[in-house]
């Protein structure tokens, strides 16, 4: 597998309108995009920090997965994402490796890229997503 | 304040070695340096994927910050650190926007930076570190 860089890390908030000012008014960062996945529930905001883009995620659904955690865990850091070139023959390989596989074959994210997420029980505690720009 | 890129990412272990394999072996990405922050009371390891490190963090102490964190929250990401410009200047500004310092003045860090933590409770569940490279 080859992980180019890290491709965005996902940080769920309760309200995105409230931690859009925090990012913008304090970091001084720019919002450059809010999106829906419709099929994930959730509401996120993007904005780059140099090669890295944050992604926060307001749950539209108390039983989606972004819901749960905020109820479980409080705000924080949800997952990372790191870019990956081969991500449809990387999943065989990494499950191969005893690494336990959230989504055995690549579907869609946000902003059109392809991605796959890995179970933390088998990556340390970190939920961990990989992503490849089916463009590039 | 003016945010360059994401420094790194901390992250929580329970056992450096092991961690340190499922980096570079699963994840293909290379350990280029272990270090001991004694007043952390933590052994560090690094890992650059493209601008950003992986900070792999395991405590020396059950009593240390990392050891309690882990004993409360399990493995997993424990702090984002982002590489500012004028990190000394930043801090009193921040303060006056109410957010809460950990460090009210920038300290020593590992890899030689000068850096300074904010309170999770102040910017949405995210402990958030600041740091600022004195030789650039």
């Amino acid at each position: 597998m080859k992980l180019t860089h890290i491709e965005h890390i996902g940080i769920a908030v309760k309200d995105l309108d409230s931690s859009i000012r925090f990012y913008e008014d304090v970091l001084g960062l720019k919002c450059y995009a809010i999106e829906e996945v419709v099929d994930q529930r959730v509401k996120t905001a993007f904005f780059m920090v140099g090669q890295v883009k944050i992604e926060l995620l307001e749950s539209t659904d108390p039983e989606g997965p972004i819901g749960k955690f905020v109820e479980k865990r409080g705000e924080g850091v949800h997952h990372i994402a790191y870019a990956v070139e081969g991500l449809e023959e990387t999943l065989p390989e990494l499950e191969a490796k005893g690494i336990q596989l959230i989504d055995k074959k690549p579907r869609k994210g946000a902003e059109g890229l392809n991605i796959a997420f890995l179970h933390p029980k088998s990556t340390g505690g970190v939920l961990t997503e990989l992503c490849e720009n089916p463009n590039k």
